[in-house]
């Protein structure tokens, strides 16, 4: 069995290096002082080249056929086939990208993060225009490298959501609106931007002690599970998750004094996607399963939208469930004696499940959510195509913000400049929150069924049957199986909206009868 | 002029791959979660192996000839001669340790580490015993590789102080030892465990909020100099300084909350490593004078030594001065008015020089200092020709902590597992604290003949003055000249020990009459 070890050992090498491309991320994200971004992209940059090198070479070609001849009899579920198979889908669509491509994009990302993150401080789209324009020319022409059957998006997406297409997206779009738009205007929340359809939740908006915020949000991320020996909690602009292998899962939010939710379910939600890394069996610790040899990203989940399936289902359908706030809001409030002092646990729930539009996607409800994701994933097609140019861009968004939850942005900081990726250079990624979304109700559903007793386990937070169902069937697996496998073997069936829309609806028409 | 180009970008990516490898043991150090130390070993011994395959390749070799035939007409002091010269030193050296060394040690080194930590913090020393046994015998085979006429420490000396020996240090110690055991004698320090010489030094004990320790550290590091845009202070067992180029600088410090002189001299200490790296050329980043190409570190000072004589210089020869005092007593006050409320900048000036035998190096007094680096040194060079063993260490080290200072370790945190060198693989470091000692005399005599005024500017709390002739005249070198080099052309003369002892003499028989 020399060969699969050979192969092993190649990709364990260059799953260290991707290691050391997140570690290099985090830090820039989290640590670094300003000076230094510079040369933290040429030292991206490097590392970057020679991990896509090592992967690109004909050497991982010699291994992976001498690896699959060695486990052509086994059983095709069985990791180490599935490692070489997963390797053998990468290196190929790789060995079409020129290593310069790669490059010029690990290199353009650090100084187009920089100053992603100082136009929007200072209000000032202009100045991440022109890293914004290079960075879309490099996303085409790696759409062109990758190839495509119909639309240059479905190149792109091959990278965050195997299987995604953008005709597929636009099917899953209308389906999601047909449900979507009644329920919203049953709420009678479209177009209401003053205060939404739940009055009383003002002290959503008291001064809340970044401190306690934090307190509270670890120690229910403990309690649904989160080792904080191999992983912590940090502060940066755009929260995040990240990791070094099961064993070093970091996980970052931000604090808005005068709007705790953003912080507590900001961690709760990278709590998931932590929780998803931190189970995956050890045994793949340093394989093809744990490392996305295309982006060179070491990371050990399914796509990006099983990804967030799991940080949704924490975040939402556990975290912003009623009987959550049953049990956990006496807690809440003994951070925060005061502010919560004549708040009930009902109150409280209705207050963090308002509907109403608002500018910031990452603080948006789960209703209207899925309109922001919509509206990015037009604009980034509009982008591509080239029927929609960047200088135009602030005004595009306005308009679509306008046509679709009735809001204009006061400012490109609360508009375009809200989010980190196109900086970030991940176009094509959108999609997968609103993947993930629907995912989350079909795993819920599903767990739900195979453990009879599970609603009473949550309602007195006991959250290790939840985590374990999740852990058997999704998190150990790692990259083993594509999205609708695992959707196939865990929920007996694929990508489909109606559970998602059956929650929403049994959920908000108790909230708003 | 193609061939210094090509010489350039391929030393330029080692460089960033030294500054990745600084990156992982930084994180490592003050971030990571204990869980990650394992994987952290894998990527540090993955990252360290391919610098050290790219730095030894023939290519190298090839790229260095080149290099040196297209320069060949150029003064022999200019930078571009200079990075050749230290490649070419390096490579020869490196040519001759193996590979699979240099990965050993790099794995061992984050789970020696660790292990230390956890031995140190259980006072546990069989605990670590087998990973020095283990770092000990690579540290053999290390010597052995590289090559030694006399000693198997001088081949060890070659990666921490180019051109000094077993021999020459004998030399050194016993001319100090003959200056400083009459000055000890004269203060009546030695041996006296009890209190030392300086009585009322209770204040120093008191209880100092950390906050507020790091706070007057981080505004005193500001005002030498220490450019926070670059840099950052976090808190570590063992406080360290680190660079990822001259533009991302870092130090960290511990906290001692009853004892807040340890926070503060440790900060400015770190500060002075910090302002020579940060003042390196800027033309230098990413080449050879910026890079440890034997130790695959990224560093732009000349040697440890050197390195050490600028911590030394402006932790002892600035900041323990009594004009300092003078001037940023009443500063330091503010921020512990309860504390200091019954203290003189005199008596603080007095209580942070008082002599007496302690048991930590890092708190050691400046008189006392040495002995504890002699001891160490001895012991090294005892474990090294075998005469010593691993298990006889905490025995030897109580002996010779008795002979030397008069003190006895009551338990072996505070004795043979106080510094972290020894699990890093620093076998052969530590002299360089006392040679570092010796040349910030030099320096300091030197740049007050050069300027004048610099008593003045100093009681004044104006230290660009001093910054700029260090800068001028060891910072923006790099690791272009050697130590000895160094020191001739800025000072006049060779490593020499009257400057240190007339210093000491001069401030300690002030103190002591």
């Amino acid at each position: 069995m020399t060969a699969y070890t050979d192969f092993q050992n190649h990709i364990a090498e260059i799953n260290d290096l991707c290691c050391v491309i997140n570690l290099l991320t985090w830090d820039g994200r989290t640590q670094m002082p300003p000076g230094g971004a510079t040369t933290r992209g040429n030292q991206l940059a490097t590392v970057t080249r020679i991990a896509q090198e090592r992967f690109t070479s004909d050497e991982t070609g010699r291994l992976i056929d001498a690896a699959e001849a060695e486990v052509a009899s086994e059983t095709p579920d069985s990791y180490r086939v599935r490692a070489i198979t997963q390797a053998r889908e990468a290196y190929d669509i790789a060995r079409r990208v020129p290593t310069d491509l790669m490059t010029a994009i690990a290199e353009l990302k650090t100084i187009s993060q920089q100053t992603w993150a100082e136009a929007k401080a200072a209000n000032d789209f202009p100045r991440f225009a022109p890293y914004l324009a290079k960075m879309l020319d490099l996303q085409r022409r790696m759409a062109d490298a990758i190839g495509f059957a119909e639309h240059p998006y479905d190149a792109l997406l091959l990278r965050y959501e195997p299987g995604m297409t953008a005709s597929r997206l636009r099917t899953l779009f209308e389906t999601l609106k047909g449900g979507l738009l009644p329920l919203l205007q049953h709420i009678g929340a479209r177009g209401n931007a003053a205060g939404g359809n739940v009055a009383g939740a003002d002290f959503l908006d008291r001064a809340y002690p970044e401190e306690a915020q934090r307190a509270f949000a670890l120690e229910i991320a403990g309690k649904f599970g989160y080792d904080l020996n191999r992983g912590r909690l940090d502060r940066s602009a755009h929260p995040f998750e990240i990791s070094f292998t099961r064993n070093d899962v970091r996980i970052t939010t931000r604090y808005n004094r005068r709007f705790m939710p953003a912080a507590v379910f900001g961690t709760l939600h990278e709590t998931g996607h932590a929780l998803y890394e931190q189970g995956v069996d050890p045994a793949l610790t340093r394989s093809a399963l744990t490392t996305d040899l295309l982006d060179l990203y070491a990371v050990g989940g399914a796509s990006y939208g099983t990804h967030e399936s799991q940080s949704r289902l924490w975040e939402n359908l556990v975290g912003r469930s009623r009987s959550f706030w049953d049990l956990h809001f006496p807690r809440l409030r003994e951070f925060f004696p005061e502010q919560l002092a004549d708040v009930s646990a009902e109150e409280f729930y209705r207050a963090v499940n308002r509907v109403r539009p608002s500018l910031i996607r990452v603080e948006a409800d789960e209703l209207t959510y899925n309109f922001h994701i919509m509206l990015r994933v037009e604009i980034e097609m509009a982008l591509l195509e080239g029927s929609l140019k960047v200088a135009d861009l602030p005004e595009a968004w306005a308009a679509a913000m306008q046509s679709t939850l009735g809001l204009t942005p006061p400012d490109d900081a609360r508009g375009v400049l809200q989010d980190i990726h196109w900086s970030s250079g991940l176009f094509g990624s959108f999609c997968t929150y609103t993947v993930g979304n629907v995912m989350s109700a079909q795993f819920f559903a599903a767990a739900k069924r195979a453990l009879p007793g599970l609603e009473d386990y949550l309602a007195a937070g006991e959250y290790a049957p939840l985590l374990g169902w999740l852990t058997e069937n999704i998190y150990r697996h790692g990259r083993a199986f594509s999205p609708e496998e695992l959707l196939q073997r865990a929920t007996g069936s694929g990508l489909t909206v109606e559970p998602y829309l059956a929650y929403l609806r049994e959920k908000f028409t108790d909230l708003f009868p």
